[in-house]
């Protein structure tokens, strides 16, 4: 047995399935090992920040890491900015990086580079490893430093010598487990006593609250006077629909947030880290609210669905009513909006479905028409690196083999990480791909007329617009295999739903705005 | 005037002419700001990798950097393969980073991380602006730590409230020059001795040692007793063709290299750091040549030129003699091969063309063809991230506008940037893409055989071939807004580089291996 055998053993007995793999010479072995071991799956894809975004997307599903598996410092970093979004998800994910020969990385051969530095950029874990008998327990320990209540990357720097080198004894290793989630009954109480003091008080619930167990607790809070609940603006995973309460998701503006949370005593943070505006606006705080009027119920990694749950039964909320279900359809001939896309994907949804949305355009208007759909799950952007929701989408459809994935994706942002669709119609996933085509960056054009520039000109525009030429999403998606289609009204969008649910395969659907 | 127009003001009396952008809200005045200044031209970009590549290409052929602006530090790091590659061609790069406002970075906002890590593993000078009065002169200190003999990578990290701030004074900036290369005349004195002496020489010649007068210097060297000369495997920027003497690659495979390089009593490093294998394999040294049998003739970023030139005065070597011209065709009926791709190609060269070359399969065969081709300029991947080909011809497309240029192409690594596609086909350059579609990753089989997996069975070959889809590159090309074809014989591809010729504007060609 070699090292590069000792890691796949390893990686199985931490409960690892699948490796999400764009290697390179220097993993060499450990392709040559995981073809001899079935029970690490090897996922090809034809660029590193699909391996990543796949590894997020399966980790925040399937509540256990995903390895991946890329070429030195350059394949890694293209891996980054798809680990940046994991990394504020929190999203367990096990990184191996082939590095070169210990005896030779020293030379400064051509493809040598400061991996610690890269991997220290996104990882809780970084380690490079020295012996090869040593490598197994190092692959073991980097998944138990992944695989907690609040998940991070753990990234595990193997050279390529002691993948090959024989090792003198076979290690045993432990079986791991989900880490437990728990939290802490004063918080509960201060928030109570907040109440019955009689605070009016708003929550910002995240994380784990926003499972089924958690909507259900805050839908029983939402009873009680003085209490308004809304959800963090972009949630790792939160169910939605299927009668669960609509908390609305704190709005992404930071005047407008802060106008929300002034009119009330204090902010409880449910599963949050303190509330800041996403970017730095001149003349407006960067704190939603001020320190002293946070309320920390429980953080990140926390049973938050338990304590939110407790501190209904502490002040004896009346109990969950299911809210009424039901989405309201656009006219059917009507041109394609937003609001009625949301409106479309909202009604089409299977129940128990996941929904990767990415992307200014669509995201809120599907956000606010879902609220009344069959039960699904939605994953967001939860760091601002685009071209994560294809990726994501993959990596989740990959967590529950067979069940339907829906990506609600933006057509500038599904550019960074294009070769998802590859991976897609390679693995046959029902994967559904929903490109909202106005070829333009449109966060971008909105920004420059919030920086003072009324009048965008060709130059501006040269910047921010893309439709010269435009980009052909049937042609791009037959290219790498997969079936499309293009809508531009709402029935032709709903029938092209209903066509890929009787498929059942991947496909891709244009609409355009 | 705020800082972002200093900014601009200053790239352009530095002499930047172009800025490979992919910009996000944190770089919103810098978008605003080259808007109404027509001097410096952004070329928009769908992913971060092509700037950067383009950028690279850029600064090879026209011999000074390129300003590349990228989004905080996802965004960077989607570029830094790229600049990789770059940092190992010396190219000089000035990158712009946008940054949070620097009141709101603390905070820890979603995008925050740690630009300055993601900066330093690729540059050789990082610096994050203070002040938006100084911002200028960091703009132009980051040009001139860029641009030197030796080229390195500049990034400048610019918080998004110094770019909006005004600025009380205007700024006068310097006009900056090319830099000067020397070489030592010692150096010259101790290599000439040596063969005075009756040692044979083997001359590893790299830089811009391989520029017309280093290879016309190589020439008059080659005809004196004693003496063979290599270029270095993977040459930034190396002249071929046109009578110019034909200089065999040192071998990629170090037991190869050393084989070479062992039949002589000394190597002498003409403009290359010592020589050292790729990878390192187990049993073969990394050192491809003793310590003690070197001699430094040039270091990187010296006159190598001019040294080779002194060398052979010194010695009183023969004039040069162009080598006769003429490329041998295939058979026009028989089906491609890596060989007689490298032969159509090098008799369809015009004079003074570039080409862009990255993979395996066809860029050893297209060398050995090319030597008696057409005068023209061959760039190679330099660092090993692939991705490389296709952005680094689009940058030297724009370097020089109207010059045809050529990307010979491995399917596999066109993958990693296939954005740039749109960009080829948004700019309207002549450029040619050749795709090498042999739907798999040949090196790795390659390696793996090394390795010692005689057989690949399907484990293996899932993680080495490409074919399930297979990529339907015309179709892709099309989603681009790029005309295509795909040809089988020689004599289709001769017939598609005479329509590309005729055409004028960019065209992908698919060549089935």
């Amino acid at each position: 047995m070699n090292g590069a055998q000792l890691i796949v053993k390893a990686a199985v007995a931490s409960g690892i399935e699948y490796c999400f793999a764009n290697p390179g010479t220097t993993e060499i072995p450990l392709v040559a090992a995981m073809a001899s071991a079935p029970a690490l799956k090897p996922v090809l894809s034809l660029f590193e920040g699909v391996c990543t975004g796949a590894a997020d997307g399966y980790g925040r599903i399937a509540g256990r890491p995903a390895m991946t598996l890329t070429h030195l410092g350059p394949g890694f970093a293209n891996g980054i900015a798809n680990l940046h979004n994991a990394r504020r998800a929190n999203t367990p994910i096990v990184n191996v990086i082939g590095d070169h020969a210990s005896w030779h990385v020293n030379y400064d051969p051509p493809l040598a580079s400061d991996i610690q530095a890269l991997a220290g950029s996104v990882s809780g874990w970084v380690r490079t490893s020295r012996t090869a008998s040593g490598i197994g327990e190092d692959l073991q320990e980097a998944v138990r430093s992944a695989w907690q209540a609040k998940g991070q990357i753990a990234s595990l720097i193997l050279p390529m010598d002691l993948q090959a080198n024989e090792v003198a004894r076979e290690t045993a290793f432990t079986t791991l487990h989900a880490p437990v989630r728990r939290f802490a009954g004063d918080r509960i109480e201060a928030v109570a006593q907040a109440l019955r003091n009689g605070q009016r008080l708003v929550f910002i619930v995240g994380d784990q609250g926003l499972s089924v167990a958690g909507l259900e607790a805050a839908g029983r809070l939402a009873q009680l006077p003085g209490v308004q609940l809304f959800a963090e603006t972009f949630p790792r995973l939160s169910y939605r629909g299927g009668g669960l309460p609509d908390l609305d998701r704190l709005p992404y503006f930071p005047e407008v947030a802060i106008g929300v949370l002034d009119q009330y005593d204090a902010v409880v943070c449910a599963g949050i880290p303190e509330p800041i505006s996403y970017f730095g606006y001149e003349g407006i705080p960067s704190r939603l609210a001020e320190r002293d009027r946070l309320l920390y119920l429980a953080d990140v990694g926390d049973d938050v669905a338990g304590a939110l749950t407790a501190l209904a039964d502490a002040l004896e909320a009346p109990a969950f009513v299911p809210t009424p279900m039901g989405v309201e359809l656009p006219p059917a001939n009507a041109e394609l909006t937003p609001q009625s896309i949301g409106q479309v994907l909202a009604a089409s949804l299977p129940d128990d479905c996941i929904v990767s949305v990415e992307g200014g355009t669509c995201g809120y208007p599907f956000f606010t028409a879902s609220a009344r759909a069959a039960r699904h799950r939605v994953l967001t952007n939860t760091g601002g690196a685009i071209g994560q929701g294809i990726p994501v989408g993959f990596g989740a459809a990959l967590a529950e083999r067979g069940n339907r994935v829906f990506c609600l994706q933006s057509d500038g942002s599904a550019q960074y990480t294009i070769q998802t669709l590859w991976s897609i119609a390679r693995e046959q996933l029902p994967v559904v791909i929903l490109i909202a085509a106005n070829h333009r960056y449109a966060i971008l054009q909105n920004e420059l007329r919030r920086f003072g520039m009324t009048e965008l000109g060709p130059e501006a525009l040269s910047l921010t617009v893309l439709d010269r030429p435009r980009i052909d999403w049937k042609a791009l998606a037959k290219g790498y295999g997969l079936a499309a289609s293009t809508v531009h009204t709402n029935a032709e969008l709903q029938r092209a739903l209903a066509n890929a649910a009787a498929d059942g395969g991947p496909c891709l659907i244009e609409m355009a705005l």
